[in-house]
């Protein structure tokens, strides 16, 4: 499913919904329905039954009342007003889109991954631009998928101000492999060129990131994904829909794959499906995600398959950590995907930061 | 177990202690022996062994170090005071109940249960009143309890200053129940009555919160139990004592069920009971409860059975978790049970926040 | 293996592979490649190359390029110097060592541990010393080990200005040996001893430390590890190193047992041996620690064993919790372990704080 079809179907399922909320919010006489069917049948709203308790509760004189309900509608509205604005602009264009599949160059049957880094100017969310220090101008860089066993070539061509280096978190390398400067290379200086090649060993979901000024350097956006695919998949394993999702929380603010809601990236699965989640937390705190609507079945951490899979509905993701879940998409809609601590995720002004949604079609 | 007989339970057995301690410390001879019979034998104090180190301490003259270690004594014994204070205060009566069973209405079949939001004064702590934002005015809401395959209706009735609308967290509902404004419903207004209708789901330790402005209307308190009973009961999971604790960290400061120590509640149970515990957080930090003098052995989390159980000392819940966990009561005693960041629960001034007790009766 | 055969075969390691980096470094014509050998040949590194992109960033002319470029070189080396100065100078020699193992006194079968609390100095990097509150002198104090069954005695002389109590931390001890000032015992006041007696209940990875004032007293470093060797120990868990790690966080900085990077101390086995690392935090903070090079089966917590172990590299330990990792080392090298709140190990000045190594000899 190519990034623009799964925009364009999620913006088409909020606009739908949203066309058909107005006209029943206009109508004023009956209980908003939802765009997804249901067998459910809301009652009426009885605005009189309502205002009853809204006066018993103030306790001034119905003139005073009037006007203080009046104002207190004011301000709700006003409030609303911005709460609706983020979710119907969701999902957001912005510039740039991060942890984009990485094609690799084949060289006599290695394949070669190319890693420029350099400062660039990244929007979070719309009209919200921040410095990022970016592999190949990404934030999070791009997406490295190989196979077990497959030979790797990482090319890091530095144009950053400062020395870096590229640490492969989760992937068991040979001991000068590992990226730590000082201790299994030189820094890598501004302006040079520095070359790593191993066999891709433990599969599962990993992560790249600098390991040189790295509380700096990583919060600026020096990270990527790193999966393994097993030679021997598991079966119990296999999905529809396969999701990788980095949290991050420093320089940048609260983002999932490098933006901020209404700009994050929703995900789409049709009725039936399943979809393999990759959380993968680069930040400083941790992020408990919590999906609505449906559990997920936590089937490995840090790239190990668990032998007790568990079920939830939020996994706390803490940094440097990943899980992979499955969701087994059984339940129409669009299910808001959020971290848990609230002020991540919302604020008087609507949401924001660590939002996304996981749409199922029915 | 009516909550009167538990609290009064717990208050005999301190005040039974406390009388001991004071004679046992007016006596002045032997040591402290607390109130549940053990088979130890602690030594005796040796007050003059002691002095010899305290002494060496300081390493002034025998005068100076006479004068020193009175002025030490005084603070300390100020000190020890303020912390005795607040223990023998515990559980303390404050005004207002949290998370009290609610009974509903049955409507041809329909287990109904109306809820009104509004503001109120709230006692965390013995005279420390804050501003809470309620359902039926208490923090946490009414404890909602129905039984999976249950029809059920909530009946929300906004009687604050700004809009609002319950998410049920962790049910798998139908999507326009799912409780999120401008996309599964419109906000409810002040002065609005809506609506939620549904067949009990997927059974557990649920909750029900605000998903408007919800940083700020779940930290005021907007927040309740919703415990789904399955219809086929895990034998080994049967439980004498069948406690939830809602946990939270924002505008009330460090509460467990709404209340901050000496006001929390203690829990009680006999020796040879098993208590199972159903810690939920609806803050926005972590915390990692310890129980002391027993291990829990933890069979859930978010409602799910474990396949694999395991047993812990520290449970560390994150925000929009639930975990729960059987406490075999073996061991009799008054045992403290608290968050074990410890700035969360004791202070120079004494225990204060998230702290309570399981209290085994021998 | 003794203390100092550990250091010095860490530092003689690090200082091989410091030498051939020099030497490699000098000649300038090849990438570093670290002490440990391994199969892998990194490309060579072509500054030419790596000019053109850097020369593309700035768009400058080639002559401001070359300014620019050569003060950039000049920050980044100045920025190298002092990471490359923090790594040469680990493992550090610092005043004082805690966590030592606490070889008792017997007394008629009897295990008897005196610990004395009082201030002392503590040197937790070179240069940095703390106010600590210290049990024998040491933060951590020292380390007990006992064995299921044992009869203990815990004699606590009290040379603070404060009163204290000790509570064992997992241990599921008879109520009035249970440490909780006005609830299970008097506070032991300044001057005062006070003893504890109990045999050794519920083997595992557990703790000692104050339960009065503790927020400020454990910060301070009454804390230490309280091992209970079980009768019948699983076959599977035997190890060749067992280490255990107590990770702090407040008023003595981000410390691994008392001390900060490069005061920290390495972890050495040999290649084909397996480390059983026990993680304990008695800090205020999350710390999800991560091992390079090769993963954790984590295997127990909070002393229980695991039914179902499983593999991971990142260990999030909170508050309160012990977790028991095994590492069979496979890989050769020195593998960084740090805690992955990058601010907790990293700034621009290099490492510091929550970062150890484990070292593997080939």
């Amino acid at each position: 499913m190519s990034d623009t079809s799964v925009i364009d179907g999620a913006a088409e399922l909020l606009t739908k919904q949203t066309s058909r909320r107005r006209f029943l919010r206009d109508s004023a006489v009956t209980a908003f329905v939802a765009g997804v069917a249901t067998a459910c049948k809301p009652e009426t709203k009885t605005a009189t039954a309502a205002q009853a308790p809204a006066a018993g509760q103030t306790g001034g004189t119905m003139g005073a009342h009037d006007t203080a309900a009046g104002s207190a509608t004011a301000a709700a509205d006003a409030m609303d007003a911005m709460h609706e604005k983020g979710i119907k602009a969701f999902p957001a264009k912005t510039a740039g889109k991060g942890n984009q599949l990485f094609a690799p160059r084949m060289d006599n049957g290695v394949k070669v991954f190319e890693l420029t880094a350099k400062k660039i100017q990244w929007e979070t969310e719309p009209g919200h631009f921040v410095e990022a220090w970016a592999y190949n101008d990404q934030v999070p860089g791009p997406q490295i998928r190989v196979r077990e066993g497959d030979r790797v070539r990482l090319v890091l061509h530095n144009n950053l101000p400062e020395s870096t280096a590229i640490h492969c978190h989760g992937l068991e390398l040979p001991f000068d492999q590992d990226g730590v400067p000082f201790i299994t290379q030189p820094p890598v200086k501004p302006g040079e060129t520095y070359t790593y090649e191993f066999t891709a060993p433990n599969p599962g979901s990993h992560m790249y990131h600098s390991h040189h000024n790295a509380a700096k350097q990583v919060g600026m956006g020096l990270l990527g994904a790193f999966v393994v695919a097993p030679k021997r998949p598991n079966a119990r394993h296999r999905a529809d829909v396969d999701y990788v999702m980095i949290i991050n929380d420093s320089y940048h603010g609260y983002t999932l794959n490098g933006k901020g809601f209404p700009a994050t990236e929703p995900i789409v699965a049709k009725k039936g499906q399943t979809v393999r989640l990759r959380y993968m937390n680069e930040g400083q705190m941790i992020h408990p995600m919590h999906l609505h609507g449906m559990h997920m079945t936590v089937i490995a951490r840090d790239g190990w398959d668990l032998a007790s899979p568990y079920k939830c509905d939020t996994v706390n993701v803490a940094p440097g950590e990943r899980w992979d879940v499955l969701v087994k998409c059984t339940n129409p809609g669009t299910w808001a995907l959020h971290c848990h601590i609230l002020p991540h995720a919302e604020s008087e002004h609507g949401m924001f930061g660590m939002v996304t949604a996981l749409v199922v079609q029915g």
